[in-house]
């Protein structure tokens, strides 16, 4: 099993990047690791590095505000175009890049292509909840302007990933939406909840931003644009009562100490709130297995998408959706 | 001054609303307050009310999960549509309802109309901010299909609001997106960017919503449908949040003890992140006034809305929005 890693993609990279390697080397010995970068930074760092980790040399990097399309077209020598073309070619089981997201996406469809049957890939985080089992979201952010039909798509690939990744029994289906009732949203979750509510799936209806976090559902379908307010509302949020907390802790003596003392406490809620304990973000739909990590990844980050890596290759997490996604529009069910 | 209460809607009404409104009764004596609603149920929770509180009767009440266009004309003597009419009639300067928010936009709209030059209205309440300033969100759920156009005159109410009422001098106007680049989105936010970008308004670009609580613009428009989202999704984090560090505060003796020492600093943390601290949502374009409150309002949620209602009639915030309108489309300047 070998899975590549875009050494040179994200806020810390490659520092991060190099570090979460080479933990998920040590930890996993049977899995074999490639960091895909600028060589001559990346060899010093891995002197002492078990030996089931290697380079493969680039010479380009993709930065974080770089035009995904234009980026992708031009720098054919880039970390995150070679590790696609590694999947793509069946050097590498996998690619994990916490670089510029659009590129990462326009390099995974353009390089390793759809699958059969699926018109848009989602980009298919989890997202944290309070009884830490966490909720699958597409598409967050992949295809802005989507249409009903890929959104039933979404569906269709988030139930696979809830059941035979997640071990969820006949995953809750939600549909993102203002309010729960059937009448509810724009044209688009209106003529989606029709489809969904024919399909075979366990479609429990329209679930509220403000309940996701209470799992209410396993996996929540909605438009990229949606998908993407959603995630990174929760993340501002989340980064912005934990730097008010942390002003009222140190405000005065008193404070001070109670902080001390809550310490393992905030350290669980702060594990708990944090996207990177529940893994990248898959690629759905693309031919390739691609993770997006975190731009802002650190070590621990980068080490758990490697666990998650493992678990997909493992699991055939794309032809569990290839095979799916034929039967159901081969015997109508959907 | 006449401030109408609709004294039955929302989760803790008719309670709530009558204590609010003796609370905010005794702060401002030159106010008015009409309470709308079941006298019989009423009258018994004023004997300790000070002189400028009153009830005005409505025998029926809309129900939270009620359809709002049919319950609106139906129940032509509920306390929402009664209350609505009254600053139709100028019965009344403004009215405040925590009750169903589709019902209530829906009786402002049909009961009291337009202003000339908007289209659409937009819920526009104000969200928290780290600084505590707040920033105004329109729309956050009027009008879930919205075109460009109607962003932009979201943009030049907000505007408006965002300098007589908040006070800050040429506000920044960000657009909700899913990253700061021209021309990063959906086809509506790209159409809108160019709209606002040839606009006096003092647009900053595109917003993305994990900033939002950072204050890095004082005004963002979006689609309802994008905007309830973000509302919600802030809703949801924090209380989960606040839920989830309950949780670590109460787990032993310890944290029990610490949890005591912290209190006033979790105290002010809730306050800062409390929006009813904001005051409620101005229903802007609509020809009364009429502020939505919280569902789960507190008495205090409501004494924070009469007090932001006294303010808005007092600043003409109606006429105001009428003239720049009409100043806007006369010159040809947006």
């Amino acid at each position: 099993m070998i899975i590549a890693i875009d050494a040179m993609g994200g806020d810390f990279a490659p520092t991060s990047n190099v570090e979460g390697a080479i933990q998920a080397a040590r930890e996993m010995p049977d899995v074999r690791i490639v960091l895909v970068g600028d060589e001559a930074r990346l060899a010093p760092m891995l002197s002492q590095a078990p030996k089931n980790i290697e380079i493969r040399h680039a010479s380009e990097m993709i930065a974080a505000d770089e035009e995904p399309v234009k980026a992708v077209r031009r720098k054919r020598d880039s970390s995150m175009v070679v590790g696609v073309t590694m999947v793509k070619n069946k050097e590498a089981d996998v690619i994990i890049s916490a670089g510029n997201t659009g590129a990462f996406m326009t390099a995974a469809l353009l390089i390793t292509g759809r699958i059969k049957g699926i018109d848009r890939p989602a980009l298919s985080p989890i997202v944290p909840t309070v009884d830490s089992a966490g909720v699958m979201i597409l598409d967050a952010g992949a295809n802005m302007d989507a249409h009903p039909k890929h959104l039933l798509q979404y569906a269709i690939m988030g139930n696979i990933y809830a059941e035979k990744v997640m071990g969820v029994e006949r995953p809750r289906i939600g549909l993102l939406n203002v309010g729960t009732e059937e009448k509810k949203g724009n044209d688009l979750t209106k003529e989606t909840y029709g489809l969904l509510k024919e399909s075979s799936l366990n479609f429990i209806g329209n679930v509220e931003a403000r309940d996701i976090m209470e799992h209410v559902c396993d996996v929540v379908v909605c438009d990229g644009f949606s998908g993407n307010i959603l995630l990174k509302t929760m993340e501002g949020t989340a980064k912005t009562m934990m730097s008010v907390m942390r002003g009222e802790f140190t405000r005065t003596i008193t404070s001070q100490l109670a902080a001390m003392m809550l310490r393992p406490g905030l350290r669980r809620m702060k594990a708990q709130m944090d996207y990177s304990e529940y893994g990248g973000a898959l690629l759905m739909g693309v031919q390739g297995i691609c993770i997006k990590a975190h731009g802002s990844s650190n070590p621990r980050a980068i080490h758990i998408a490697v666990r998650q890596a493992k678990k997909f290759i493992e699991q055939d997490i794309n032809g569990l959706i290839a095979r799916e996604i034929q039967e159901e529009s081969g015997d109508g069910n959907v």
